[in-house]
């Protein structure tokens, strides 16, 4: 008997003193046993309250860089040991390719996570939401929009299929927004969970706290969960609705995102015809559907919706590809190329749901209910009673319409087809599905990717459009990527996750915050005009370990002539009308007459504002929100004022970014053009 | 007996023909019947489907700006006839000063809404959100997020509080979006919510099923509900949980935002001395809170949290500001400044929770529960036992835990006061609300603002800092504005509101969209690199009339010798050493040698992609998201290609915006910077 699966709770492992009515996990393949689980006498309310002190203390303590750093350095500890993971996947019926998109999609998320959260947060913990707005005319009263973190738990509550995958998709945007995480994986893949929090808890990196795995039931759970905790569930939707009623969520404010299975669709457009490269995109797109983790995906599509008149030659199509690249068996031999369903139990479901849907009229196309003979580990090939294993189905439908086949799921290689006869009926069916994760619509023509699009867009969280130009390079109809939300409305769940930094976000609260421009300073880290300046020693003087918002420059003024604006002209190439014709720049709208060029406003701003010599500031690597305010006719003056306005020392480099406030005025101090300089800054004094 | 309040369904005012059971509403000041409301026999669904039908499809023919052009006329037909609305309003105790933050913020939030929506919205139907996220590496899959309005309706049961604010904050967002709505006011002041739907209908620019107004019950209108609809729910934390529980929000997919009152927290900062400009602004607030409205605002603070010590100061200098300009009586008496609460039952309601919060330990500090002497209509001065008259109250604690004094809301000029003595203590006091909308904090201290921030600003939808600098022009702890997220998590409901466009989101379903630069062209009105081009005219020659998204001018090549940097450094006085001094240069990280000028790199550009005479494009306006990739050195030659990415004509000028995609390139195709330009440019091909 294997030893009973360890939970991680309060900073070291734990496992139960009585065993019995432990659950048992077996090999998907095999039937063998794997492993037992229980959480008999684990104290949940005292994991719960560790996280939220120890964990939320450890995790405060740092910035978002710094938590990106490490989850950069979980992913490369995962890494070098993927093997073991594969392994161990292929008990719960996963190959090896199944096991790129749980495992290696897994540590893609971390990477992904650890790469946005340098780029796209500050090197802060308050993350500032859309621009400043002005609520007083003197600039004395501002708003402006926070995220702060929650201050409690995440508790992510994991579906069987995705022991790895989904599990770090919860914790990755958790642990950049400083929030501890409690995973509870399902029990029948618990010990693929159980290795890869192993596996980060001897890296020796984890902040404390910030992770606890409990390998088993939590029937208590919402008990003891309280305002500022929020659970992330992907799962049945019944389970979702059961959690979701419970007081805490309902009145207790414990945010609850559920992400359930759904009816997703593929659409055929009317315009790729069988035998194009856009139909063999299309086939091949729903034979990986059916056959990744044996159909096991809540994104898989469980519906094609193809024109009339083409059942037959895409289910020949389809057959033509399963027999050419499908082998079943246990993944443990390498010609497998699909596994079995999880467990027995799942397998017989799944097989109900088929009987259910020809009992609505479906009727089989392809495949069979029948047990198939496999390849097992040993690679001979025969019958496998113990084993999970499934063939790809296809159950057709005369009518469409049949409620049936958008409300029920076989959880397994199974698809429903489906026919329209207009993109309006198209969308229509997509809609029946109550609400999708994904659909997918294989077309090359623009109109019918917008006409679908509009009729069925908000129905879903994800939409791919497979034409002739990606057929190769699309990542898939089933596969979210840690760039764009997954999560869908409706019968999806109407949670949202990843979807980079938004996925953060939804790990904190947004607060719009009201004050003057100095308590926005402080609160922000970003400095806010109006707040304290300092116009000391020159700021491109100053490295990071210096400089301080509010740091200033006040150029000098100098005059803009008619000749300026005519050898900037010559020297640039730039003649645009409004720059050398007095008339013809008169009759324009927005001029006087003949004004200055823009680009030499900030080019002359540039040469007022800089401190020549070599010196902490090493480079300006951009600008933004450039906007001309006021033109400058010849014979105006401008001068410019420059504020360090943002810091974001890398930790990495041995520099980091700066943003400066930059404000061009002219004679009567009215606002020539506004913008951010963006430069990068050494640390320290010392040349880098 | 006043006629029966009528209903505004499917295009058509509606009074039942069976009037029994009318709910009968009274003057708050004086007892006598202003209405009577009744929805017997109304076709609830039917009045839903019009709207998803034909509401639907009207909005659907218009553009976020025409939406926000016809918001302005709304704003300004009400504009034209507020003293209607005041006059209406006095009936349910509000004074003119009331008003203003009912009527005229009404007003208000239709303006703001017009403004964004023209500024910060494109002038088509799809918005997009966040930049694009390349998915392969050759460009050909990409990912996007978009968001498309919701195909239901927009079901809007509001607070008898704020009856045309608290149902124009949630109108504007839902028209803008293209959602339509259906407005049920909460009966004791339906009359007042009657009367601006009318403004609005007699305008006859309403488009068709874009409102509809249901005065009276909606027992069965969650039955009615379906996927695609939403409901903004605002009132009772009690009611807001019955509702949400309705199977059509748990399992249906019908989004249900609410916005409950919660129990406010002001806190004084312990810099802020009794007696300082600061404690005057903090008591000045807390009497504004209290008597606005007779206290019946979701927003009011209900806890004055203090430091030790300053309770008596804060009792005598509130009751010396009561005294000196509080006047309590009907409305309709001119030197009134508090008129009662909206009815008897209020009253009682509120005055058993006062008993409440005494049964717990609270002690009343100021005012009493007896019913206050108030001026008459007339002007006459003595009891008024038929109308809804409460003074205001302080109502102290000994011990701030007390769990009465974080829970108990008495929903009118009523609030308690607690003391802490750190600031710990203070935001632990500020959280025991479970969840507010609004907290303000009155100091000074910059470093006393970021730690109660950090301790409790994740309890808070808003919080407010009140300092020297904006005593005199903070908008106030309990006015939302259309600027900024109203809403709070926990007890405040979990929901947000305003927040400018954030709000017209909340409207529209987000989607992922994936697919080649072709597609998400199409799909989303904005040119992705990769997309098609045509090169053929300049299309500085086009007017907007003839522009096409892909419209490119790829310029010649010119060499960037050593005196062009020379020559440019010496005009613009920019002579950083990356530019004049080869050793420092090369000692620099990012340059090799000397190197161009990243302005003189754009400023060549513009006079490389220009066309000089005068046409259709009237002026450069900015410049966006200017990064320099590769430097330039003495030598090297530049080119820019310059694509049409995104038109934006105007609804109310003879031009609008292009927004260009530049790239300048090297010798050796490599991307030297990419920004995107901005311009105005003519809608027709003769001069504006």
């Amino acid at each position: 008997m294997p030893d009973i699966l360890p939970s991680y709770v309060q900073g070291s492992w734990w496992t139960p003193s009585d065993e019995t009515d432990a659950a048992i996990v077996r090999d998907a393949s095999t039937g063998e046993v794997v492993a037992r689980v229980s959480t008999k006498g684990l104290d949940l309310a005292a994991a719960l309250d560790y996280a939220r002190t120890v964990g939320q203390r450890s995790l405060g303590t740092l910035t978002f860089h710094q938590r990106a750093m490490l989850l950069k350095e979980f992913a490369l500890a995962l890494t070098a040991r993927k093997q073991e993971l594969y392994e161990l996947s292929k008990r719960a019926g996963s190959t090896v390719r199944d096991s790129r998109s749980d495992v290696d999609g897994g540590i893609g998320v971390l990477f992904t996570y650890s790469s946005k959260g340098r780029r796209e947060l500050p090197n802060s913990k308050v993350y500032v939401d859309g621009p400043v707005e002005p609520l007083s005319k003197d600039g004395s009263f501002l708003g402006q929009h926070v995220y702060t973190r929650l201050p409690g738990v995440a508790v992510q509550i994991n579906a069987f299929n995705f022991p790895m995958w989904g599990a770090l998709e919860k914790f990755a945007p958790a642990f950049l927004a400083g929030v501890p995480s409690l995973v509870k994986p399902a029990t029948p893949t618990g010990y693929v969970a159980e290795a890869w929090v192993r596996i980060l808890v001897e890296t020796g990196r984890l902040p404390e706290g910030a992770l606890q795995l409990v390998s088993g039931s939590v029937p208590t759970l919402f008990e003891h969960l309280r305002l500022g905790d929020l659970v992330g569930f992907t799962g049945s939707g019944s389970t979702a609705e059961r959690l979701r009623q419970h007081d805490s969520v309902q009145t207790g404010g414990v945010r609850f995102t559920s992400e359930t299975d759904s009816i997703n669709a593929s659409v055929l457009g009317p315009d790729v015809a069988p035998g194009s490269p856009g139909f063999d995109a299309y086939v091949k797109q729903l034979l990986v559907e059916l056959t990744t983790k044996a159909g096991q995906k809540c994104t898989a599509i469980r519906r094609a919706i193809v024109p009339e008149g083409v059942v037959d030659a895409l289910v020949d199509a389809l057959r033509t590809k399963i027999d050419e690249r499908v082998v079943i068996g246990d993944p443990h031999a390498e010609s497998v190329t699909m596994g079995p369903v999880v467990s027995i139990e799942q397998r017989d479901e799944v097989l109900r749901q088929v009987v259910a849907l020809e009992a609505a009229g479906g009727g089989i196309l392809l495949g069979s209910t029948a047990a198939p003979d496999v390849v097992r580990a040993d690679g001979t090939r025969g019958p496998a009673p113990e084993g999970a294993f499934i063939t790809p189905m296809l159950v057709g439908f005369a009518d469409a319409a049949t409620p049936a086949a958008h409300d029920i799921e076989a959880f397994g290689p199974v698809s429903s087809v489906l026919t329209y006869s207009t993109l309006a009926e198209a969308a229509d069916l997509v809609g029946r599905g109550g609400g999708s994760l994904v659909t997918s619509v294989a077309t090359d023509d623009p109109d019918v990717a917008v006409e679908l699009m509009t009729r069925m867009g908000s129905f879903n969280g994800r939409v791919l459009f497979l034409s002739r130009e990606n057929a190769r390079t699309s990542t898939g109809h089933g596969s979210p990527v840690p760039h764009l939300v997954h999560g869908g409305p409706g019968r999806a769940g109407g949670g949202e996750e990843l979807g980079g930094i938004r996925a953060v976000l939804h790990h904190m609260q947004r607060t719009a915050i009201q004050g003057s421009p100095e308590m926005l300073t402080a609160l922000t880290g970003v400095w806010h005009a109006g707040a304290a300046v300092q116009n000391g020693r020159h700021p491109f003087r100053k490295s990071l370990a210096e400089l301080a918002l509010g740091d200033q420059v006040v150029s000098a003024s100098r005059e803009v002539t008619l000749d300026d604006i005519e050898v900037f002209a010559r020297f640039t190439g730039d003649t645009f009308y409004a720059h050398m014709d007095e008339d013809a720049a008169a009759a324009n709208p927005f001029f006087p007459g003949r004004v200055a060029h823009g680009y030499l406003l900030v080019s002359w701003a540039a040469g007022l504002f800089v401190d020549p010599e070599p010196g902490p500031v090493l480079a300006n690597y951009g600008l933004e929100n450039l906007r001309f305010i006021t033109p400058v006719s010849p014979g105006d003056t401008i001068r410019v004022t420059l504020t360090a306005k943002q810091i974001t020392p890398r930790e990495t480099d041995e520099y980091g970014e700066v943003r400066w406030d930059a404000v061009i005025l002219n004679q009567n101090d009215e606002i020539v053009a506004t913008y951010d300089v963006l430069t990068l800054v050494a640390k320290e004094p010392t040349r880098v």
